[in-house]
């Protein structure tokens, strides 16, 4: 074992020692509390079924975009390391060879958050001290594969031992939540509930969205041809969701653009839409009248909305037809909240029982259009640093560009947004050691005192997500 | 008394020692330097008639809309704040309430600037010890209650306490300076300027354009339905701000945008703009157009000219059509430079006896437009970090970001831009402390030494914007 | 000798003594590499005909737009400086008035990085011991003079001092590469290789664009007024490069479009190209057309392929017209990728074999569009900080913003980009510097080990240039 895996203490804290030692301090009060994971993508069925994860390589390699990202953007093709292909064509089958692969490239990562992650479920969740080489790959497979046989290592064991207090995935309006109604019956402890991501019923340009919409209309009863059947069936999927424990609705547009478009147009749009003949153009109308339509009903049953814009979704054509969405070819876009928003805030912006949590991949709009908005408008809250921002920089970043205007309490907390089940406590703790760090700074500037800073550390790990998300 | 208020010596420095000794020492040089306030929204009747400020709340919280826009994202209403209505409708009258509601919710503002500003003029202006909390709230406000009705805290002794060397007010030409004709036959050494700001009668989409030009031809006797007469009443109202120490000209555009038109389109502008027909485009060819005869003027009658665009006016149709213009609903916009500016600059760009300041609410274009431009072009310079970048971590960004391409020369100092008088030396010490510890960390990692520091310090303190200003 | 110069041997490295001591350590292993400098804008002719260079203002300023941009912005002519004029007209001819000019300015120079660059340049190049003042303006003149009358500072005796193993220049391809054949035939041991850059023949906006195609049909016996004839033109001239130890090309864009037209429309926009009535969209398309025919190109010979958009070439019309291009007017604009590129990547972008190396003067790409794309294309890499971010906070900037998602091996190390041949030492210097201070910080907050780091510092300074520029 000649490259020893550690995970040091101070880890993310500045090296400052008046910093530091400050960071240590507040960090020591929150490292301990209750995970609140409020947004993410794990699946209800491990919970659900409680089954042994596979092998290594599908566990921790196949389904992380993060992951092979990276290595196809060095040359390295999605079929060698197993990501199945749409038309069922061959792909790698061997986890062991596929694992290899990673480890060869694993060097590729140096000073990314996936390697902390990483670093972080080796030592933290398996007990490995060895570092991940192409020496010791085989060795690393090995042991994780071990400890995925063994009962520590089932989902719901990994829950209670990760100390997750409520845990959030996300469906469309059909799915049946099978699971979840599983998981309630159960009488497990554990706390996973549904959230109500209506993109394959709401956006035209969506897959299969006319087919998606007939459903949702056999599903409710709805007459779904009319715009208030529409609705009415997609709010009673959102009650559905409630009863099993929803608290929020996700909505992942390309823009920001909401409309507050008249009754007759709506019903247009809709007649459109279901004919399968829209427009681009109209496309982007029906969806901003949805966050609209959202927002109304949110107001009515009370879900918390999130609103996540931005990604020029499988921009890589040749890559989506190989393997279909989310492999990695998302890339954010310019995204404008001042213009594109004002239509929903000019109807609902001054509505406090209304939340919506605003999300972004363009960090210029941080300072420039979210924190202003967000510190005026009762109805906005601000997401935690999203998607390729997850990360020391874009955390920092954030809080950096955000609080002098928005302050703390206009941000909820972290969300992990993965579907990445083990590195969950690994990031849940960088947001932790991130913020405490930036409050260090604040605390050793004298620009909070040391007991205003830890209250606010306590918040922001735990109480903010757990109020703005209802949970 | 549980929790004690500090204000430590060392705030805003960095914590690391070497880098915060250097700061301390070139801090030592400039705290004591008198202020030059050139761009602001104090009123001059203060001053004039130097009668006692009322109480509390009407000083420190009805008019700071950094203050009400916080609270209000947090659900608070502006009724409850006593922020007045446009309708006279019922709002909040007892100073003590509003006080209070502000206490309970003043950990609001941790991590802002108002934070900061706040706790310096109740420590330093006040002389309080102890921290706002629900429970002081009371005492707290009867301290400044009392100091309020002291002749220490009259307006003229606290400009003079403050060290105050010039203080700039802000006026529409319609403005007949009847305070600032008072304060200069009063006899007071008190330096207060007008500043020249033409948006009422130069900006068509002005609430009573039409009424304000026909009142400008009142005043001045000039012809203002030809172009040339407009003009030149315009010219005589910069020649009556100039008489009484007026240096500079402001102008609160939507965008930068400028034009340069023939003198037929300057007069069918005109025309449409006085016949209350005018578009949306034709008044922004209207403005733009402005910038440029504004800038000639400049070249004529030596007025400095301060751009000031980007802000989306007024977002909130609810709040604005209850308590009216600048109450927290202004929200940043992208802004563009490159394109915008280029007509007025090719007309006037390489003018050295003309002097454009320049600002910005959009960050993005310190290094990408701004640097470079006032980096290049004799006639611009640039603005302080300004409105929400008035703050630690948006002065730092700006120095980050602009130093290397334009130099510490090409900025113009401090602008405090507050209607909060008791605030304006807190102000003026955070930009004195995050400029000092910019440059000690410059000196720390030997990009400058620190004799040359000392010397850029006492420039950004207090020379260049006496110099920019031309005060 | 009242003000020593001094070069401090911990210059840029963080003050914090924990990051300092990693820091220097990495440092330790990448100061003494060798210097790659693939991407230039030296003459060959220096080299080739190993002359003295002439006196220090020919030398240092006349030609740097860094240096009379700043000047020209604070009201100094660029005839007082010895620009020359386009039309003959006089300017200054005394170089030692031109130097005492610099001198007496050379306060505003101070938080730049000509300062750094300059300074290290007195004093390691030069030998010079005392700061540059009005007072030492002589002394430092007649000593470089001195320097420059020596063989020790011929042009080649400098390239070996300077521990250069490779050097890129820049030429159109209707150059005859005299000089790199003169090179080439000499036997000297040093390594100065062309680089193809088409914006000549490629834009039809370009001065001179028609009588340009016209001589390069003339050179290569093309018939250039058919789609075909014209491709095999360019591409003649790239294998001609090639031949002489060109590795890469380079394409100065207005902006990143790209575009992948049929045959029939590239036929047509060469018609009118070559008639000189082309509009500014179909010049647009013609550009955007070329780079996708560029990459084409590459893929058959190997060449890399450089893209620098986004400069607002030539933005003062007055100093255009008087002074001609690169007068230091030029500014960047804001810079799209993600739609700009999306035609070439889609026909390219999976090519494994074509390397195109992306460039920026919009730091707000950075993390939004720079790095996700880079960070799954095979095809693309990411330049580094270039022209007005070649500067510690820029480079600073560019790491912070782009590892978390691209990692450090989709970037390709450091270019110097420079004319100012004295200089490239203390531009590579400042490179590696910056960027052990980066990876100082990862170690010193545990998130890259020391280990790792070193590697990552010797790649940065040394081996991914010397392996993305194919050299």
């Amino acid at each position: 074992m000649n490259h020893p895996l550690r995970l040091n203490e101070d880890r993310l804290f500045p090296s400052d020692p008046v910093q530091r030692d400050i960071a240590r301090r507040l960090y020591y009060e929150v490292r301990a509390l209750p995970i609140i994971s409020p947004h993410g993508h794990t699946d209800p069925q491990w919970f659900a079924d409680n089954g042994s994860f596979p092998d290594p390589s599908a566990l921790l390699i196949i389904p992380d975009h993060y992951v092979y990202r990276m290595l196809y953007s060095q040359g390295i093709s999605l079929e060698s390391l197993g990501v199945p292909r749409t038309d069922g064509g061959a792909v790698e089958k061997d986890p062991r060879k596929i694992w290899r692969l990673f480890a060869q490239n694993w060097y590729l990562f140096r000073g990314t958050p996936t390697y902390m992650w990483f670093n972080h479920v080796f030592y933290d969740v398996f007990g490995i001290r060895e570092k991940l080489t192409p020496e010791s790959a085989d060795r690393i497979y090995d042991h994780i594969a071990d400890c995925l046989s063994r009962p520590e290592f089932l989902p719901r064991t990994l829950y209670e031992r990760f100390n997750i207090e409520v845990l959030s995935t996300t469906e469309s309006p059909l799915d049946p939540l099978t699971h979840h109604r599983k998981l309630r019956d159960s009488g497990w402890k554990g706390r996973i509930v549904p959230t109500y991501r209506p993109d394959p019923v709401a956006d035209p340009e969506f897959p299969g969205f006319v087919q998606n919409v007939q459903q949702l209309g056999k599903i409710t009863g709805q007459d779904i041809g009319t715009w208030s059947g529409y609705l009415q069936a997609l709010a009673d999927r959102r009650r559905f969701f409630s009863s099993l424990g929803a608290t929020a609705t996700d909505h992942g547009h390309i823009s920001a653009a909401t409309l507050d478009l008249p009754r007759a147009r709506c019903e247009a749009l809709l007649g459109k839409a279901l004919s399968g003949n829209i427009t681009p153009g109209e496309a982007q109308e029906f969806r901003g009248q949805m966050l609209t339509e959202m927002a109304q009903m949110s107001i009515e049953d009370g879900l918390v909305m999130q609103i996540h814009p931005g990604a020029y979704r499988d921009h890589n054509p040749s890559v989506f037809s190989r393997f279909g969405r989310d492999k990695g070819a998302d890339i954010p876009m310019r995204t404008d909240y001042v213009h594109d928003l004002k239509p929903l805030l000019d109807r609902f912006g001054n509505e406090k029982r209304l939340s919506i949590i605003l999300f972004t991949l363009d960090e210029t709009t941080y300072s420039r259009e979210l924190a202003p908005l967000a510190g005026h408008y009762p109805a906005l809250k601000l997401g935690p640093a999203w998607w390729f921002y997850d990360s020391p920089e874009g955390m920092r970043l954030y809080r950096e560009r955000i609080t002098e205007t928005a302050g703390f309490y206009n941000t909820v907390g972290f969300n992990d947004d993965t579907r990445a089940f083990p590195s969950i406590p690994a990031r849940h703790d960088v947001a932790r050691r991130v913020d405490c760090s930036f409050l260090a700074r604040l605390v050793a500037e004298h620009r909070l005192d040391e007991d205003e800073a830890r209250e606010v550390a306590i918040d922001l790990a735990y109480k903010l997500s757990k109020s703005a998300y209802r949970l």
